[in-house]
């Protein structure tokens, strides 16, 4: 079974958005055992729209057009696919009833080219669009399926995932493609390479290492045709991955380096709060993106200017004029201070240069230390980063993240 | 002069990367006059590859491939081209010589496989790539034009704006598209709609909203093939556009909300500094984004527990436990203890309920308070957001620095 994607819209031509739709889809369609060999971007013109839409249909099985669903004169993916599969539009009238409901629920005044979305091929159906007033359709004809999706993600996501993923499902049958990605911290590409380096040789599932700021991945992607196989295939592989490299491993997919140390906290019953100079707060960010942190994230401190230093942690004078505040002495006073204030079992300090200007030959941009303070020490780490503001600023908080973990899965400070 | 453009590689296929270098490769092209009616995305796989080429030479002038340009087996983009022009491969002395330095330089083992990556169609010219081993490629042959590009974003983006870009500018000779993004806040999608509706309507340039959390952009796309003329469509547009919408506007392209209240502080010579709850220092993080902040932004407190509103920012007890962390009088109160305790002329507060657990039939997740406080009052707003817990986060930082720009330009909390 194969599959060709058709993204509609000038907007994607001329580069204003970009085509995150079109992953989504692609991956939903790999999951599902369905092979995508070609995807296609074209513009808001009917003429180019059909004739891809029948270059697609003579190379594939199922053919699905993101976008140009609306009512307006440039949405022309209806028009498209009834011209390609030779099916006339006909009016449904449940759409129809269902949109003029919807207008009057809204309080939005009717206009006669809604009706517009109210069309479909002949030989169709509608496929409900809860988030939004054009419903996607299903046409299947002469042994071709085409399905189309609405363009804006907040319609388009949930469609895929409760609609269009289960259809999918009855449709594939060839080898289903998944990834599951297995992420690390504390250790650079060429260390977890280096202690993968066997399995980076399979054929299937395949393991590719991909680099992040501050974290490795590693990408697990299977291949079979059977489900309850590639699980175990992933299931295998992540085991062996969690052999070779150990408590580097944070957490899989969608787990986050802050929300494994928030667990890992957790599980402990202990809190910490941070101390944050360059990084102005978005560690603290981190932390709290996390639903549910506040029983172990007790709060923190922004304090940029060397005055706030003092003030808020108690950073002394002579520390700041002596060593400067970017220094291991003043992120180990940061950390103290920051714990004594709050209270908490750990705190966390950043201080640092982020760039772009600032640097000196002795403390250059990119120069960051990190302190982590608690009842029985402190550990202080000194950086590099290199990269644009952001990226210091990004790999700082991840540094941080990464000394606290491993100073907790050591015993904590003093035996550090 | 019309262009396609050919994305090459399986991993985008599969959805496991996100094809932004086609988006800002059909942003030079709109730039340069030339307009690009179709794109593709194909797998390393060299028939299929060939066909798409084939395709793309018949319907357009220039076709721009992407990818699949390295050293490894998977890397069939010059075998593509050649066989699409059906021009052969020819070993190129000069690359073949540049590789080898660069080789011997880093210390990598020199493997014959690299030498791959020195061929190239007989009519053809190499571009170089300084951030990469493999060149690009100008291919011109029969007046079609193909042109080939690396696929790393790191050697992409560099190659585009210092090599493809001056030489699409010598093909070009359409009309040139070119957008400036106006930038508003503090008003509704609806309410800026309403202003500039006789905007809306033109033909060239056009005026496009797009709402975003907290923002509302119009984005104005000019068509000319006169890139002066292009410019003064731009500049006419953004004068009207400021002319309807007054002071709601805050910047163009680049500018963000952050930056564009750090200036105004910065002309007045004042500073300001914040408290947060919910956003957990995310507002922080924003301000701290702009290079040079220091000398506006002081720092501020990371209130996420009670507790920590009372002992950093001296809320009284008695406000938490009457109306609670999420009210009027805590945010106001924050507000005010943060500016005590950082001596800064303005201080700003968040507190509310992120969610996704938390709220209550009276204190619903999405509930945000936002005070700001100077030296003769404080001003408090309640806000109800929509969203994930993110989006409550980003539209709270959002409204924060929206509420303090807003109360600097009325002159002050006493004449809010």
């Amino acid at each position: 079974m194969t599959a060709e994607i058709v993204s509609v819209g000038t907007e994607l031509l001329l580069g204003q958005i970009t085509d995150t739709n079109a992953v989504s889809l692609s991956q939903a369609l790999a999951e599902a055992g369905i092979a995508c060999r070609h995807r296609h971007t074209v513009g808001d013109n009917l003429d180019r729209l059909v004739a891809v839409l029948q270059h697609s249909l003579r190379n594939a099985d199922i053919v699905i057009t993101i976008g140009g669903l609306g009512p307006t004169e440039d949405d022309l993916t209806r028009e498209g696919i009834s011209a390609a599969l030779e099916d006339p539009l006909v009016e449904d009238a449940t759409i129809a009833e269902h949109l003029k409901q919807l207008f009057t629920q809204r309080g939005i005044p009717w206009l006669d080219r809604q009706l517009h979305q109210a069309m479909r091929p002949e030989n169709s159906r509608a496929v409900p669009n809860p988030n939004g007033t054009a419903p996607g359709l299903i046409c299947e004809k002469d042994g071709k399926v085409v399905i189309a999706m609405p363009g804006p993600r907040g319609e388009f996501i949930p469609m895929l995932n409760e609609q269009i993923r289960p259809y999918l499902e009855t449709l594939g049958g060839g080898d289903r493609i998944r990834s599951r990605v297995v992420k690390t911290c504390g250790m650079g590409e060429s260390s977890v390479e280096e202690k993968v380096r066997p399995l980076l040789q399979g054929e299937n599932p395949t393991v590719a290492p991909l680099a992040h700021l501050g974290e490795v991945h590693l990408r697990i992607t299977g291949r079979s045709p059977n489900a309850a196989e590639l699980d175990s295939q992933l299931n295998e592989m992540e085991a062996r991955i969690r052999g070779s490299l150990g408590d580097s491993v944070f957490g899989v997919d969608d787990d986050t380096l802050e929300s494994a140390v928030l667990q890992m906290l957790r599980e402990r019953g202990e809190t910490v709060s941070v101390a944050e100079s360059c990084t102005g707060g978005l560690l603290g960010g981190r932390l709290t993106s996390v639903p549910g942190s506040s029983d172990v994230f007790m709060g923190g401190f922004i304090t940029y200017s060397n005055e706030m230093k003092v003030r808020m942690l108690g950073v002394p004078t002579q520390i700041l004029e002596t060593s400067g505040a970017v220094s291991e002495e003043c992120a180990r006073e940061m950390a103290v201070g920051c714990r004594f204030e709050t209270e908490s079992d750990w705190a966390v300090s950043i201080t640092g240069i982020a760039g772009p200007d600032g640097g000196t030959p002795e403390k250059p941009v990119g120069l960051v230390y990190i302190g982590v303070a608690d009842a029985f020490g402190t550990v202080v780490v000194r950086n590099h980063f290199i990269g644009t503001r952001e990226d210091v600023r990004r790999r700082s908080t991840q540094a941080a993240l990464t000394l606290l973990r491993r100073t907790i899965l050591r015993g904590g400070c003093a035996s550090s």
